[in-house]
């Protein structure tokens, strides 16, 4: 909508290089794809058409997943008071310094202040102890898609705002390992998801306790590597014990008719996810949009000649009804106020997957030209069977982003045992560095005070390699993934 | 969840009569068939799966609609900078009573106060001002779904609560006409949903003066009437004039190149459409959901004798698949600790529109027995062509429970101009009053006063009698729908 003066021009010159700050092309490129803008609120984000509508793709996928797993949705208040959210006390240490506080409602104060919902464990927690009596009643899976606030010094949009979308799973279980199965199924279903539509490669791990969700007994994320190679985490799935149930009282009558209090789960993923796909996929020429979530996957360029209104005009709008009634998702682009060439930068900033041109040409050789927006490559196709050949390459597009994706973060995945090369890595080119371990929380702080890397997480799957620990030289527990993070 | 002792004993002596106390009943049945429950925050609902989902069925119905209308989604910031909803005079002296207001953010007092959202005009206008430039750039078609808080003294289960949830359109437009136009035409995709998806008929019109949003120039509503006789607005669409553009500068060059204001409109559906759909269809059996949007549209209930797990209920799953498939959303209910007749009076509680039984009697005639909630008729039906069926059978309780409604309107819909019949009518049977108004608002205050009675809807297209106002005489101006309103 922004439009500027001098609309013929490409545009991309507004957006800073990727290669010379990736920050600034980030911020750049959301704001000029129109994905998001900021807001008079400070540290508060406005989610635009374009960006929501990729959240709506991300959320269908989502909620279809869990939904098949078995969890329902509900909604739960906004509003957490004081005396709720200080029950666990883990969890309030956690919280509190970035709480928003309602202190005043119409034209009262409030006696007790209420916090805006920083995470619902407590609300929820305190709703589960009323609902669930019995085992009967167990397990209890409910997934709710919610704002959230966290007060925060600094921000960037989508990746830390002052409010955020997401959802939140709480789950409530009977027994401490069908806590620990859903945790961990959770954490399988994020990551499938997430490679499957965002194609963006993750890896699946635990955290290190100073890493953990306050309140939790253990937190799983899954962890990605942005184009500039540092690491964001794209969601968790904590496993929360009986802290909260003990805090909030949440106890059923077991089997054998004693009284016990549930085993409690919850995760969620955030707003967050269209910042990694941006920061994944994204090149000098703007957005690549993966096809499964994009909004448009194919913008329809007629190209002017003579009376094209007439002529061309009525092919490429056949074009788009065919694509269209084969589920497709086309716009198709026929403004008089832009050139073609203006129309070919601007498509490719938004991160259409594929272009299609057709001019009077193309019409008399019955074909259209395909463009890839993630190789470039260019491709006469005839008119017949378009639609099939379309939805082929739309997916050889959304495979090729998730192998390209991957062999990225490999060639920027270093294992070392040395602390030199360690170091080394670390101040030049950027990644994950994988290395041992020796488990302690102190040799944990000294390595991120020494580099600024932090254990994004501890994989669950590989074998260690037993080697001392990179910094102390103790024995190692674990190949920890270190590395920066957003 | 909130299963109780005596769970093999019908639970339905939990429920106060409808004919008891409408009130009552209404909040009984909510929490009995969990469709939501009260929460710790005084004023805040939680609403529960069932009534979730019922949620998420209105959602995507009325979300398709504002899609296919050319709307796109977007999302606003929760809080708004006090100085920004201070700007319409109107809307912060309508609005200013009732918010909830953030004065600290994480450990500082906040220089500016944030209100948190009670509809989100202030906000949106702020940002189109910085979106929109030239004439190029319009109609903005945006729509959005939050969640809002209006500090409420008097609090109701979907009807009225602290917190609730809704779609807010906010668009902008070239000329009044075409504001005028969109205005219309959302109220007539409102009338057009809640009638089709909700089977509930509404009568559409204009608010007098008195009932307008605060800052509209004219808004428009629809109003059902509920199983008491009182009204509900379920819907309403403003036409915003230039009001909000001026207050908050959304100016755009024209096609004149002069500077010139938008034109603006703001529309809204909430969750209390929830509440609607319980007190039009609900019977003193509970619940009755249209097919359309009842979480489960069949429930089916095998009947145990003997080894019924190893005879009957392969059956019932094959019945469920095969309804699956359909696209039938089923509920198998094959839980051994309750009874069929515990289950059967379960299920209609909940409102299920289709029960399907099936015994071994049945199933040597291979048959099962639909049975209706809405007329109670048990259709004993064959196994073969049973989906369609259940299909013709749901299609035809959605189109009962709408002619239902629509009857009971017609009957408690009385055409006066006599002010003793006025009087009478509104103390005795409930319902609409039609009767000619004189168009003061002092006149409508008087007869508020006296009778309880506003004015619902000034409906558009019906021919004014032309009697004089049923309560001073006067000329009328128009037949005023009045009511006794939630």
């Amino acid at each position: 909508m922004a439009e500027q003066d001098g609309r013929k021009e490409p545009l991309i010159t507004e957006i800073t290089p990727k290669s010379e700050d990736f920050s600034r092309w980030y911020t750049d490129l959301v704001r000029r794809a129109e994905l998001a803008d900021y807001s008079p609120v400070k540290g508060c984000m406005v989610i635009r058409p374009y960006g929501y509508a990729i959240w709506e793709f991300i959320q269908r996928g989502l909620d279809s997943r869990i939904k098949a797993t078995g969890h329902v949705n509900a909604y739960f208040p906004l509003f957490i008071p004081k005396s709720l959210l200080v029950k666990e006390a883990e969890h309030v240490e956690g919280f509190a310094p970035q709480v928003a506080w309602v202190t005043r409602g119409g034209t009262e104060e409030l006696e007790e202040p209420l916090v805006v919902r920083p995470t619902s464990e407590a609300i929820i927690g305190t709703m589960y102890a009323k609902w669930i009596q019995s085992w009967r009643d167990l397990p209890v899976l409910i997934n709710q898609w919610a704002n959230i606030v966290r007060w925060e010094k600094v921000t960037r949009l989508f990746l830390r705002t002052t409010e955020f979308l997401w959802q939140e799973g709480h789950t409530a279980h009977e027994t401490a390992e069908e806590a620990e199965a859903e945790t961990l199924m959770i954490l399988r279903l994020y990551k499938e998801f997430v490679e499957t539509e965002l194609a963006v490669p993750v890896i699946a791990g635990r955290k290190s306790a100073s890493e953990q969700f306050a309140g939790a007994e253990r937190t799983y994320s899954i962890e990605a590597l942005m184009g500039d190679g540092r690491a964001l985490q794209a969601g968790t799935s904590h496993n929360l014990g009986q802290n909260f149930a003990k805090a909030f009282d949440i106890q059923f009558q077991a089997r054998d008719k004693s009284l016990q209090y549930i085993w409690g789960t919850s995760w969620g993923m955030t707003t967050r996810l269209v910042g990694a796909v941006i920061m994944v996929h994204g090149d000098e020429s703007g957005l690549v949009l993966p096809p499964r979530i994009a909004p448009y996957q194919v913008v329809i360029v007629p190209i002017p000649r003579g009376n094209w209104r007439e002529t061309v005009l009525p092919h490429a709008q056949q074009i788009r009804d065919t694509l269209t009634a084969a589920g497709v998702r086309v716009m198709l682009d026929d403004r008089d106020a832009y050139t073609p060439g203006w129309k070919f930068s601007e498509w490719e900033l938004r991160g259409v997957p594929l272009r299609l041109e057709v001019g009077p040409k193309d019409i008399e050789r019955q074909q259209a030209v395909l463009a890839r927006r993630d190789t470039r490559e260019k491709i006469p196709t005839p008119v017949s069977g378009l639609a099939g050949r379309v939805q082929e390459l739309l997916d050889a597009i959304q495979r090729n982003l998730f192998e390209r994706a991957l062999a990225f973060q490999r060639e920027h995945t270093t294992r070392t045992s040395s602390w030199d090369e360690f170091t080394r890595t670390l101040e030049g080119r950027p990644g994950f560095v994988v290395s041992p371990w020796c488990g302690s929380e102190a040799c944990e702080a000294e390595i991120k005070g020494l580099t600024q890397a932090t254990i994004r997480t501890l994989p669950m799957d590989a074998e260690p390699s037993g080697a001392p620990c990179v910094k102390c030289g103790q024995p190692s527990v674990a190949d920890a993934w270190f590395a920066k993070a957003y």
